[in-house]
């Protein structure tokens, strides 16, 4: 796990990156832009202090769905795919598959409604 | 963990039941009806072996969001609250926060589809 500084307005990741990992907000605000929305300060969700971001690529190996951009001068906690990776392997295999569960479903959603807003 | 069985037909949960715990499937197949669907055996998605269920009011502490019937006659492994939340006392906080997240995104995404869809 290692700190990240960023300035407003700078890009922690696009849509259509490879995920490398997964943050947490330490201080300051982080915007989250879905596709199809191409403002640079309207993001579709605002993140605070202690919010996670970017799990989804970590756990199920797929590109950045959204756009993570700083919303103020931003410090952020990132945590490294080995870094999570080794957390899971010592995790309950219960939990894993909950875990599988959730982050399957929540990607279905994400689609199914992507599909239906671009109509 | 206990080990539960249904005949084809036996309803396991219904929509608005306060959540207990979640299910593994061991044998046979489970049907999933969405609020919504009240026909008796064209479940919304069809459980195989190994797959889990009922794990969103596990987590987050909510009522049963769909119905869960048996699809043929069916094995069950029981995992309650209780053991599920000794699990996660055990996890690794981030990994405890990810999944924290995960669950709340598909409880938004799943309500903001659910009221998109009976418009």
């Amino acid at each position: 796990m290692e700190k990240i500084s960023f300035k407003r307005g700078q890009i922690i990741f696009k849509s259509g990156d490879v995920a490398e990992g997964l943050y947490i907000v330490a201080s300051g605000n982080v915007g989250l832009y879905f596709p199809g929305n191409d403002s640079a300060n309207e993001p579709n969700i605002i993140l605070d202090q202690t919010d996670i971001f970017g799990e989804m690529g970590v756990i199920d190996d797929q590109l950045r769905m959204a756009t993570a951009r700083a919303h103020s001068d931003i410090d952020l906690i990132h945590v490294s795919r080995k870094d999570f990776d080794r957390k899971l392997d010592e995790t309950d295999v219960i939990v894993r598959g909950v875990m599988a569960v959730l982050s399957e479903r929540l990607r279905q959603l994400q689609m199914s409604k992507n599909k239906s807003s671009s109509k």
